[in-house]
């Protein structure tokens, strides 16, 4: 550690007695674990209460030229919460009190460190609900960071769409609000949406207003399996532009039934299969049910079965719940990898099957599952990360799934951020504009203490 | 005018020719015209055909450290087009072309020249349509630099939720693609959002991706009346929390039904009225007008009538149609200035009424109509701008509204953007934050040629 930093941290420990850690255990859980990237934690981890320690914690760190790494849950994928340079990560999670709901406007404001699943268990008397669900319990900030999204994202957008306005410490530690709490504004330039997706390299996040969502009077889930992905893909397409108000449309390959069958003990069609969820009034929903039974059809949909029973529901999606797990499961000692490519959704079948092409033709397994309704799907690609042509392949079937996606007009990142992972592929996505989003890193931040490191190479 | 900016012109004249006109009337006619602020012509007007056309007048500006302002329509209402350092003013009006209609994604790419009369036109035949409607028929590079959007927002949002992509010429003269064409995206800082209601200041739109939605199967249009604008604002409270996917959902107030009587040769009571519509299939539709009458029913809202009718429809939302001229009927010799107040939707009743109590203690004509909805809210003061009384009357009545909406967090502008008009409440809106706008723009306009003055002082 740089003398520099070490003159940082001894003000810091000054400044916030043992709120403070510098144990290497406590460091290496603060930075990332989620897939291989390397682990490469900070030099110190600081616990906040408030937004006047984040702001204070900043200002020393910009003193002393010391990098600030924010920490929600610990769940990006990215290596967003890496520390290439050192420096001081800030644990967010302690901030994590409801600050105000406001049942007539339809909006709550919470603390950077409320997860989506205490704000939900916060709501759940008021007949309102916060939709963004990403696969982790993450907190709020991070969501904010990354620009989150999930499975309700085709119905109700994305953390773009549904935050009002954001509280945030700067990197001079000034305070600011991006926005008011009215529902539209034009008064001067989007600070919020410039916030949003930033990742931590513009300031750190303190506080939330987000728009809140009327429980649908009826809900329901249904299921369906298809010939192959491509059909499933079809049958998305058109639902969407059916304008069906689809809540929710994720797309299983015949892989990923594979592995829920075994994991929870499923007994599936293994095939491609669409899991939907219907939101609205008691006709409404029987309504897009019908319409969607009709579509499917066309594209060799079979097996529609759905139902408004909570318990029901439950059962019907349980493949879906446990994805995650079920696909690690296939190969446990194995690293799994998530791709997050994002397309138009006319090209989304052809780019689904093409990528499965690839993994077959690799011989890896990669279970593919996919907010297809957005045109964003993921593969969790299971890497024995000691075995170097397995790496090789891994490597080359993300490269070409981002190369493609991009070359569709799309994205390599639809939800998970940039963080270290994909800032290869920002040069090929943004051509010239990446400039500008430097020179607005550089304008707000000159001493590159946010988060450095991240976003682009 | 200066030495550089005559050395400037010759050589935009020696590359554009007959293109670039510096008559006094062009240039007159390409400045504000639409409130009592000062017209402020530019040096000269160019009209450019395509992108690089745009590019190498912002080259050679930026040679000469001459200011750019776009011109769209000319229907912005707060002086965006004027030029108080004077400058080029490019005309984006004969950049009309529909480049692509992609109806398998649900999106358009269209030049920055194309009005959203003229897309809607050209989606006719295809089921789609474009929903943002600001009063006049503006461009969509106008609607961007403004962050427009008008009655469909409060179902279908603003030109933040609807643009997908930007091709922006920066003040470099650089041509860059903001985003993809893919749903949603983390891949970095969004710039579209950026630029969205920068007002010019940042770049030149020169191609704009939205998205189009489906015509809904059944429209219904339907209108109401309640014994005052509090119970009126209570009544779209409720529908708004009920989660009723309400289309549109206008008030007009007492003055503004009387204005709309006179001029249409209509015999509506002349009270606060709701003008809504309902978009979905015949059941939902039905479903929701009737549960709107239940609501509306609960705050005193009478007579109402709904019909699914084009003709009958048409008829029913005549008063709002003509809304703009009505106003200005009332007192034809007056100059219109339109107030632009948003709130969260539980200050909104306040707001109205206290907005309208000020107007009538300085016994001035306003009639209010708003997109209630959304919180937001249009007076037309209708002021004798020769009558000193009357302009400070006319002042104080803004300067009070403005304050209003920013004390209950809300904004002074909802969807017309800052221009010259609303400069002076920027701080008090944004305090700090107002700094990091201004280094932004800073960063990417280092010699402030891009519509220099608006947004803040």
């Amino acid at each position: 550690m740089s003398h520099r930093f070490i003159e940082a941290i001894d003000k810091l420990t000054q400044r916030f007695g043992d709120k403070l850690s510098t144990n290497m255990t406590v460091r290496v859980q603060h930075a990332h674990t989620m897939t291989w990237l390397d682990n490469e934690p900070s030099d110190a981890v600081l616990s906040v209460m408030d937004k006047y320690e984040v702001s204070d914690a900043i200002k020393i760190c910009q003193e002393y030229g010391m990098p600030v790494i924010a920490f929600g849950m610990g769940s990006s994928l990215e290596g967003q919460l890496n520390a290439p340079r050192g420096g001081l990560c800030i644990d967010m999670s302690q901030m994590n009190a409801i600050v105000q709901v406001n049942n007539e406007d339809l909006t709550a404001t919470v603390q950077a460190g409320v997860t989506r699943e205490a704000l939900n268990q916060y709501l759940r008397d008021t007949g309102l609900f916060f939709p963004i669900d990403p696969g982790a319990n993450a907190t709020l900030g991070g969501m904010v960071a990354t620009r989150a999204s999930g499975t309700n994202a085709v119905r109700y957008g994305t953390m773009k769409d549904v935050v009002l306005s954001l509280e945030v410490a700067m990197p001079n530690g000034e305070i600011i609000k991006t926005a008011s709490r009215a529902k539209k504004s034009s008064a001067g330039y989007d600070l919020t949406r410039l916030i949003i997706g930033s990742e931590g390299t513009l300031g750190i996040v303190t506080e939330i207003t987000v728009k809140l969502f009327g429980v649908p009077e009826c809900i329901g889930s249904g299921i369906c399996h298809f010939p192959n992905v491509d059909m499933a893909c079809q049958a998305v397409m058109t639902t969407i532009q059916f304008g069906l108000p689809i809540a929710r449309i994720e797309l299983l390959d015949a892989m990923q039934v594979k592995a829920c069958n075994a994991y929870s003990k499923l007994n599936l069609s293994e095939t491609a299969t669409l899991l939907v969820e219907f939101h609205g009034t008691d006709t409404g929903v029987v309504e897009q049910a019908t319409l969607f039974g009709e579509i499917i059809a066309d594209f060799g949909g079979t097996d529609f079965v759905w139902d408004t029973d909570e318990a029901k529901r439950k059962q019907l999606w349980a493949a879906r719940h446990n994805a995650y797990h079920a696909s690690r499961a296939l190969r446990p000692h194995a690293s799994g990898l998530s791709t997050d490519a994002c397309v138009p959704i006319s090209r989304l079948a052809e780019c689904v099957t093409d990528t499965i092409k690839d993994i077959e033709a690799r011989q890896m397994i990669g279970p593919v599952v996919g907010h297809v309704g957005d045109g964003n799907f993921h593969v969790m690609l299971l890497v024995d990360t000691d075995n170097d042509t397995e790496v090789a392949h891994a490597k080359e079937i993300l490269e070409r799934l981002a190369r493609r996606a991009i070359d569709m007009d799309g994205t390599c990142t639809g939800e998970h951020g940039v963080g270290q992972g994909k800032r290869q592929y920002m040069n090929d996505e943004h051509g010239g504009a990446l400039a500008f989003m430097k020179s607005i890193k550089h304008a707000i931040d000159p001493n590159n203490i946010m988060n450095p490191d991240k976003i682009w190479l």
